[in-house]
């Protein structure tokens, strides 16, 4: 199951980045950016100028505008889109992807309305089974690792051999890639950390140290195992680099939209001034915190620093009032 | 098993700082300080400006350097020495321990030589049943807590009722202590945590980022975890406050002194140059990576960051060299 040629499909940093990665390990890459200008600057000047400034990228990685012309031959396609954009981009790319090919999501997140995660929305459009699709979680700044920064991950498949297949195509010299077949945990892991994230930055922004970071995210992973058993993952992922590597990177860079967006938030600035701040792009944490909270409701799960954010961006609730709430006091046993 | 006389001995940061957390929960508080200035300094002016710069200590926290009259009528004893001085001073103070007071450890490391945990230390020298002993664990960054931030902590015993009378004793607007009866799983976490921020320092030297400084929380973790798993502790402690809580906190504050000092270290400074820099103190991490490294060997237990820092801080190997090795090649699943 040898993969030669990649497709990459977005542009942001981490579709970018993982683009460069596959170069870097020797793939032939072409991406696909929705906008003709970000494909014409990889194509021509390699560089990705918006999302990864003073990176140079390889000789050769390609892009185009144009997704047929991505997915022309490639036996690996990696689906780098918001997570909430996934669904309609596949509908449009789906006629496209060339049969066998290895589907690969990077997004992170859980699906509003359908409340499914990404490798199900894969699924559901395309109709490849959910256990054949490779997901890439781990603590994974893209600007860092674009900057060859030595740098783990994991890749999550049901299929061995294909976690194999794209361990195999992306190990390099600063990527070192383990497998893993929990992909319930590994894209848990990956969703929630944005909902903890945003909480870190908001405790940032209320003037909060790193004890009380580090208790955020101590219980926010705690709750991430919560759900994830009510879906049946492995509790071990959580303790691993999908788990407690993610959280922990996002959480502690400054380098993190979900935790900035926060640090914003708790600092007194409105949704609109946030997102208007971060060149109108809202952190995946805003809508995770919904979409996790409703998942959380209909299996019973206690998620309370989810449901603080959820009220935080959707309802309006002042932060610090919300703070004060998670922070509350309790005497009690620490796992009770 | 009401507790309101306590005394502190030591006063250090967090002695100094779990002594405030007590008189701030309306107990009567008496350190005792090594030398007669600090003790003037925090009886009579209410500061402890080599430690606690800025901070106002409560008017009902007295000092003296006299063990005896700090010891007079306590009820509950706190052990705020570093570790590998807890049982030299113990031998000068154990005649003068009141009957039936509940000790309490705030000392994290392993004995150099004996390779005890310090519950095991203070029983061997007072004769006081090991499993009576209470352990204090959690992201606490003394600093943070001085100032009033927020912070939970974890009180371990395996008698539970001692835990609650100190539980009682601290609680305040502030400090939410949580009673958990592992007492193994607490000791080794905070003992091993301190060698996971010396090795997330060195990284920080080296200039590696949070992608790098994930992973060694990750895998010093799973490191711990292992010593643990021989030694009979919890697996679940290492995923609560007195696990990652504590390493979180203790490696991504600026404040940490194992954090700060393995950070002169990996830009090159030499061991002596590092300690000269922090005032003459060594971090505890130096001496800890020893004594777990040595209890690693004899349990044959895998600790690969324990053993990189060991041979950093006693062995002169380059900090370069072992970075290189510890974020080496390896094509494998996460957990074989």
């Amino acid at each position: 199951m040898a993969v030669q040629r990649v497709a990459v499909l977005g542009a942001g940093s981490w579709g970018t980045t993982f683009a460069k990665i596959l170069a870097d390990a020797g793939r032939d890459v072409t991406m696909w950016a929705r906008r003709e200008e970000i494909a014409a600057e990889i194509r021509d000047l390699h560089t990705n100028s918006s999302y990864l400034p003073d990176v140079r990228l390889p000789d050769r990685l390609t892009a185009t505008a144009d997704p047929a012309v991505a997915l022309d031959g490639a036996e690996a396609v990696v689906l780098a889109v918001p997570s909430q954009r996934l669904r309609e981009n596949l509908l449009a790319w789906k006629d496209l992807l060339p049969e066998d090919a290895i589907l690969v999501s990077l997004a992170k997140g859980v699906e509003l309305g359908t409340l499914k995660r990404m490798s199900e929305v894969v699924s559901d459009v395309t109709g490849v089974d959910p256990g054949d699709v490779v997901v890439v979680s781990g603590p994974n700044l893209a600007k860092e690792i674009a900057r060859k920064q030595p740098a783990a991950a994991v890749l999550a498949c049901a299929d061995h051999d294909r976690a194999v297949a794209i361990q195999e195509a992306s190990f390099n010299a600063y990527f070192r890639p383990y497998t893993n077949t929990d992909v319930v945990g590994c894209e848990l892991g990956g969703a929630c950390k944005n909902v903890i994230a945003l909480s870190c930055g908001v405790a940032a922004g209320l003037g909060f140290g790193a004890n009380t970071m580090a208790t955020l995210i101590t219980r926010g992973l705690a709750e991430t195992a919560r759900l994830g058993a009510a879906l049946g993952a492995d509790p071990l992922t959580f303790a691993g680099l999908a788990g407690v590597g993610d959280l922990v990177a996002t959480c502690s860079s400054p380098l993190s939209r979900n935790r900035t967006f926060g640090e914003r938030i708790g600092r007194g600035d409105s949704l609109e001034a946030a997102r208007a701040a971060q060149g109108g792009q809202v952190a995946e944490g805003v809508s995770s915190c919904h979409s996790i909270r409703e998942l959380a409701l209909r299996l019973d799960v206690d998620m309370p620093i989810t449901d603080a954010m959820y009220r935080v961006c959707h309802e309006g609730v002042d932060p610090g009032t919300v703070g004060a709430e998670l922070l509350g006091r309790r005497q009690k046993h620490e796992w009770s």
